[in-house]
């Protein structure tokens, strides 16, 4: 139907593929950051590998303790005024690994003795080129624009990456359990398909994603796939800070997606989900919380994850799918083709 | 008119009142953050102040080389795995002081043995009784629930900070010039009001805010004032993540809020402005030079700066109130009550 369908479906195998050989490479690497005891990690992307970056915040400060920095690449590029990066574990994300502005970060990182690693689906570009030490996507060539396996892929290595530096036997195993759960993630297609060829979402031209802790970043993929495949003007939030202003945008018949998993995040989406009822928010909820689900408008918004023995530090890697398919049949049923959104290339190259 | 116009207006006179206050104490706090030699700034806040946090982290890394990381509460309050903040100068930033969230960060660092820092405007809050040294914003009360005057505090406060840390002339100097700057920017009201009486804005759902670098917060804030006044879906972004997916948006008839500085982000937004141009978005441009000014769909959308003497670094400072007065505006126009948005309140708590 679209290679964004074919990519979208692939995500089980491909993930499988990229843990199992990324596996040995990423315990060496581990074995060398921890050796080199950074201080800091810092991550360069942008866009789709921006939000995987974002997950790894998480990830890497709950399950290693190192503090995790987000670059803002102009102070490399534009202003040349780089912070000291020297004992800095410097991570650049980026699936064509072509972007110059990421590039740059690591460029300057490896001149002031940071550690430095590329993390991006061409083992050929200048991204890996720059970086002492490069991670394979290996999740194969992606062809629709909008990128989906090369972020689960991206997701997947940086969360194995976090399981070899911090020894965590539950990521572990938890990492070995997200085909599976991602196959099951695929049969929500056709709910998915149905609920996008309601009036409601098809017509919609701006919705809400809202997520907290670690699948706040879910929340801004989800949104940013809807951009990229439907041009709707999704507005990703944590819960939290939704609530610090945003909340004035809630009203009657706004579309709200809001995705989590079992564990501390949920007590406060269920209170949020309870306020945007009551504005009369429509809520399109994904997750594994009986909870959560029973908070969707109806029966036929709620979708359910098996997440069994995946925790909630995982399960981005899983309730991402649903979104992904969600914003493909979104853009087929208002008449555009997601695999060539309007304006937009493949590779992007920013300085 | 509104409480939020006086305070807006009064902004001239709080930054000026702000920053001579703020001096002794502050020189006196950089002189002990030098000493302590930090590795790090870790900073939490939310909402605007969130986008002062933004600005600083601009800031400091470029003048003091100290690489910032902006907190993600959720590790400390529903997940307890904050990170390792040992040798962090960690700095909580709220008007209010309230949000549990915020001091639960300050609370960490300070049981950690990071040096801590509060910048609020209630010195009698739970953050200032948290933290170690508070800076008071010395703003007056702050009487709108849309923050206008307690931003530019905080950003002249932060900016005071890294002057007194990089020991920066430049910076000082810059600063002094910032309340006469301000008042010429409020000179522009008439223009802003005229056109948030246009058609195209009043009837706007959705719009794009996009600057770079040190003005990036800038477009996160102007966002944020046209959702919290006005309900409009206001999209953020820096030139350079605009271009990797969200781009998509662009269309006929969208309005874009394009805001710069002369310095080494405008060639990026000019080009950003002609792409933006070539698809019919309609362009409302703040800033001081003139080709970004020649950018704007129509002369009444050009909103001239006078920055003598203020570099891009303090820019934001000024540029952010053309934003401010057309986000009051714009809602006055559509008939909201800007100092009372639906469903929020001046102080809120998130955990």
């Amino acid at each position: 139907m679209t290679l964004m369908r074919d990519e979208i479906r692939e995500q089980p195998q491909a993930l499988e593929r990229a843990l199992k050989e990324g596996l040995p490479l990423i315990r060496n690497i581990a074995r060398r950051i921890n050796a080199f005891q950074p201080d800091l990690v810092f991550i360069a992307a942008r866009g789709t590998s921006d939000n995987a970056a974002t997950y790894a915040r998480y990830l890497f400060e709950a399950f290693t303790g190192l503090p995790v920095s987000l670059a803002a690449p102009s102070l490399f590029t534009l202003y040349h005024r780089p912070p000291n990066l020297k004992k800095a574990l410097v991570i650049g994300v980026s699936q064509s690994g072509g972007g110059e502005d990421i590039v740059a970060v690591i460029k300057e990182g490896r001149k002031q003795g940071a550690m430095t690693l590329a993390l991006t689906n061409n083992p050929e570009s200048a991204l890996a080129q720059a970086a002492a030490d490069v991670i394979p996507l290996n999740v194969g060539p992606e062809l629709s624009v909008a990128a989906t396996k090369t972020y689960t892929g991206e997701l997947g290595l940086l969360a194995l990456l976090a399981a070899e530096l911090s020894d965590d036997n539950g990521l572990r195993l938890g990492l070995e359990r997200l085909p599976s759960s991602i196959d099951k993630a695929l049969q929500l297609e056709d709910g998915l398909k149905h609920l996008a060829n309601q009036e409601l979402y098809k017509n919609a031209r701006h919705c809400l994603t809202l997520g907290r802790g670690y699948n706040f970043p879910t929340a801004l993929e989800v949104a940013l796939k809807l951009k990229e495949t439907s041009y709707i003007f999704a507005a990703p939030y944590s819960t939290a800070d939704f609530l610090h202003g945003p909340f004035a945008l809630a009203e009657q018949s706004l579309p709200a997606i809001l995705i989590g998993a079992n564990g501390p995040a949920i007590p406060g989406l269920l209170d949020l989900a309870k306020k945007l009822t009551a504005e009369g928010v429509e809520l399109l909820c994904i997750g594994d919380d009986d909870g959560l689900l029973k908070m969707a408008t109806s029966r036929e918004s709620a979708f359910r994850l098996d997440l069994s023995g995946i925790s909630e530090a995982l399960s981005p890697i899983v309730s991402v799918v649903p979104g992904q398919l969600f914003a493909m049949h979104l853009a087929l049923a208002r008449g555009f083709n997601p695999d060539k959104p309007r304006g937009l290339q493949k590779v992007t190259s920013t300085k």
